[in-house]
């Protein structure tokens, strides 16, 4: 039964599976107040217009033996001519050229490392940032820097600079117009390519849209095909993330590059899905948007009254204007790793704030995510984490020894 | 409109598209005899059975939402459960805990490849080869050698050895149990992994079945989890490609690893589609393997037919127990790469055979594809070709001058 050791290549050695996944998963059955996935709320998936679109896919023999053979690796081209005319909405000059369908756009992080990374080669991100976007990124053993502070020079000079601008995912924050601005300056003085992750931006709440950074980078260049951005979009938090439909929308020979790497990471992605997902989009997306938004909209309110309410002195939160996140900075000496198992006794569960930090940073940081309770339990949850959270500033011997428990 | 210079990666930089794969792309659409693609009859899919399985996983708004919604990477446990049980028919001791669900078995070597290998990593495998797996190993920037004389010391030791052991895609060869004995020796000696890409090891249309390389190690190992080998399985050849969905079956301490790995890559395969897909496999997978076997040997005798009544002499070919390809060896002089365009005019399409040698050489063969087309159609194509080879066998000038054409 012993298992035998093998040679795993040096990328494999550095992965290993996070301690706090492991345990939010084996919890994840009990009855418990969930802040912690970054999940939709399944109540809201348009189920009878999947069921409307299955039997489309499936209405003849000719049809369905279409959705159920090999297509090509770029995609559906009803769905990349679908999407194509979404990014013009969004003041992208798109055609379905530079649009490549991945499986999620989680696979447009993984494609897009496997396109430009080399070992040590410089990838930016925001800190702290989405927790896939460093595993897809760290599996090409780049050399991660911050924002704020990019190393320039050398061999690790960014290639690649990875921003969330809307609602971002941990933090809730939005890049103003002017920081996007400076992020495509700053790009272009490096040569890097911009990862736009939009994955939150249909979901705002207040205030007005800014320009996604490919809209920026299109107007400034004169033409999407001479533009640095690659801009990655999804259908996973408005229709279905079980789907697992996403797309990456950028200049054609990149598109072309990512296009032959997908080939070797998994042919193409379902024709099934491409087919029912351009369905579904084609007939309620914005209708979907605007549901979701008022619903979401009204839990992150409760959220935020509920935080105004309860927490404890020296508590700061941020206040987003749309997706599914507040991001909580407690006082200085208590660390959330040690603080989750006392809330999952307690039936609350929230995700530390370090695993979103490349450098390890953040421990006294904590996500929340208001997308799956409803307004009842998110006031009920909140209580009792700020009690906790509480007790925890002050009375720090017990805050020390929950490592033990 | 200029494009952009970007620093991309040195695998990135090494990929480019095949040439032979966009002529065969272009003239998807006309009608032709077509040799070319291994892909399924789509004749054959089990369309009502998948009509039923949708039915039944959108049957209410519970399940639904289960299946439209993010999953587990690992998948859908009742997939798994299926799928170990399945392991065991082909004398394989598989938990659950061994199997990953991969968006097609495409995605398994892709992910094998990423915790293998680094740069300059050694690679083994049979030549020719599946051009995929080729593709898929490259974006790790290994060397390649042959299993006849594999690289034995040095940084480039083979960590992996890629066996197609049952009806070789591309020659339709199939190892002897002797030989996998050997193979599994050899990787032994090498403290190297051993992939066995088991797609068509299901349609065998002559001759005794063979034991997987995995129930041989297995069974010397006394345990799984002893064991050196990955088995990548699919559906793709018998019931359905275009849902991507694929397997993993190995030791569970490499099992785990690949599954963090799949995390980075696509967080998950699609939850409908495993759903479905457990559905369809449940209600018939062994009579929908039987009913194809009887149709694509029908298509394989009927070329092997055709080929012993049209060949010119000097004409080689395989003659393989099961699968969808016959390997074509030509007179030496005569290069398949300038032989393809003149078959084009005539409607008929093939594969040249210098794409499955990680080494180039090989440019006197081709694959045959005998899956697509019905027994006249065969008659006609294998006709007509063996007319266009014995043209090009004597008349040498008339063969160089197709370059220019």
């Amino acid at each position: 039964m012993t298992p035998l050791e093998f040679r795993l290549s040096s990328r494999a050695k550095a992965f290993k599976a996070s301690e706090i996944r492991e345990l939010l998963k084996l919890i994840g059955h009990r009855s418990m107040i969930s802040f912690a996935g970054g999940i939709p709320d399944p109540a809201l998936f348009p189920v009878a217009l999947f069921q409307h679109a299955w039997r489309h896919v499936f209405g003849g023999p000719s049809i369905a033996r279409e959705a159920l053979q090999y297509s090509t690796t770029e995609g559906y081209l009803p769905l990349r001519q679908w999407l194509a005319a979404h990014m013009n909405t969004l003041g992208v000059p798109a055609t379905p050229d530079n649009i490549l369908i991945t499986s999620g756009s989680q696979q447009g992080l993984d494609l897009i490392g496997k396109l430009l990374l080399d070992p040590e080669s410089g990838v930016v991100t925001a800190s702290p940032t989405y927790l896939g976007a460093l595993q897809s990124f760290s599996a090409y053993e780049p050399c991660f820097s911050s924002l704020d502070a990019p190393q320039l020079t050398g061999p690790a000079a960014p290639r690649l600079v990875y921003l969330v601008p809307d609602f971002a995912n941990p933090d809730g924050r939005t890049m103003s117009k002017t920081a996007r601005h400076q992020a495509l300056d700053q790009a272009k003085a490096l040569n890097a390519v911009i990862v736009e992750d939009a994955a939150y931006s249909a979901l705002r709440y207040d205030g007005e849209d800014i320009p996604a950074i490919a809209s920026l980078d299109a107007r400034l260049a004169g033409s999407i095909e001479s533009t640095r951005t690659l801009y990655c979009g999804t259908f996973s938090k408005t229709l279905s993330p079980g789907m697992r439909i996403g797309w990456v929308c950028g200049p054609t020979a990149l598109i072309r590059k990512l296009t032959l790497l997908k080939q070797g990471a998994d042919l193409h992605t379902a024709t099934t899905n491409q087919m029912v997902m351009h369905h579904v989009a084609a007939a309620c997306y914005d209708a979907q948007v605007a549901r979701t938004r008022v619903v979401y909209k009204a839990r992150r309110d409760a959220m935020l009254a509920a935080l105004a309410r309860y927490a404890p002195p020296g508590l700061k939160w941020t206040k987003p204007e749309g997706g599914m996140f507040i991001w909580l900075e407690l006082p200085d000496h208590i660390d959330a790793d040690l603080l989750l198992p006392q809330a999952l006794r307690q039936d609350i569960a929230f995700v530390p704030g370090a695993a979103f930090h490349a450098d390890g940073s953040g421990r006294n940081t904590m996500r929340l995510s208001f997308s799956l309770c409803d307004e009842a339990q998110i006031e009920v949850g909140i209580f009792k984490l700020c009690s906790l959270i509480a007790k925890a500033a002050t009375a720090r011997d017990d805050v020390l020894t929950f490592a033990s428990t």
